[in-house]
């Protein structure tokens, strides 16, 4: 077997067949803003057995079950933008209780990263660290790396931050999830998939469920 | 997140389009017996990066791999049966040096069962424990859960195997990769695919490989 390199993969990112992953007005009551209605683009994961989310037993175990648990396996670090730790912009003082949007047991596991102009003291949830860092992705990854311990290091989005990686060269793989809706605005992804094919290889794999799956890895 | 069911799979069953999973005459020269080139069967998981044979860097991280990498996900056992071990039929003193077919680093890194008619010691080769067990599946599956520590039980096979388990309606999980080569005769996992649509659910995935996978989860 060889060495295991220490991958950054991008995991279940959901986008409208126009390529738009979120609204651009984020709220407390529309995570993904305002024109979005979530479940048409999640519907197809929640209806796994490994979804995270899921709170009751059955679930599927096909195709689509391959992505959602494929999610945790070998991950060591989470790196994120501060638009999907919190609803709200500026200092952080201003909503001292805030701990995210996943209640007293956040499905992470592992030190989470979230990327923000506004430093402030790392945060543990259950076996969740949040720690908010002000830096530029290579040097936030470089830090996820480290505390991944030879795992690899998920990239969780939202939009703009797995963008923000797209543009630096420094995700390895990534699974997205095209929903059959056009949303016609918002926070885009791309503006085809085949944007990315200049770096990397693509297999499209149409779900029973209605949506396709593209996976990405480097060229 | 829902308690995690201790599932029994099967992963990376490779058969050929009329269902054959091996030819008859077993040896050592020969695993899967002298009518079948295991190429024909095997190529699509060889040429991913999460393959455990692989020797050298790179590999495809698209469909193919995320069925590859999924075999370690999670797993705390595996069961096989004696032909999957040993190309050698009998008493075990016939063969005092055999230690798999693996070498030096199997790649099981978890305790492996072997149902045998014939008991011998616990081997232990690297991380791997071989434990060689005569009972019925059910009692050798008990075992293995016992073993696996909350963990799935993942059973590796031959074909007969696999049958002996689906008959005793044990198996949870299966993944068989259908390969587009005829071979005509020899160890038959099913007729047809569809055997099995009475127990269990069944996602149907072609891959660029030229293989189709099959998922199939119970009712």
């Amino acid at each position: 077997m060889t060495t295991h390199p220490q991958l950054l993969r991008v995991h279940n990112f959901m986008v409208s067949r126009d390529g738009f992953g979120a609204g651009e007005d984020q709220s407390l009551e529309h995570p993904f803003g305002s024109a979005i209605d979530p479940s048409a683009l999640f519907s197809w994961a929640g209806a796994t057995a490994s979804w995270p989310g899921r709170t009751e037993p059955g679930g599927s175990r096909g195709l689509d079950d391959c992505f959602t648990r494929d999610w945790g396996r070998d991950i060591g670090a989470e790196i994120m933008g501060r638009n999907k730790f919190t609803p709200y912009r500026g200092p952080w003082e201003d909503h001292p209780d805030w701990q995210g949007w996943w209640g007293d047991e956040p499905p992470f596991h592992t030190p989470v990263f979230v990327m923000t102009h506004h430093p402030r003291p790392s945060l543990t949830v259950s076996d969740t660290t949040f720690h908010f860092i002000d830096a530029d992705p290579a040097t936030v990854l470089a830090r996820a790396r480290e505390a991944a311990q030879g795992k690899d290091v998920r990239l969780g989005g939202g939009v703009t931050t797995v963008r923000e990686f797209l543009d630096a060269d420094l995700v390895d793989t990534l699974h997205v999830a095209v929903s059959p809706v056009e949303l016609g605005s918002g926070l885009r992804l791309w503006e085809s998939p085949d944007d990315l094919l200049d770096r990397f290889h693509r297999d499209v794999v149409p779900s029973p469920s209605g949506v396709t799956h593209h996976l990405f890895w480097r060229r």
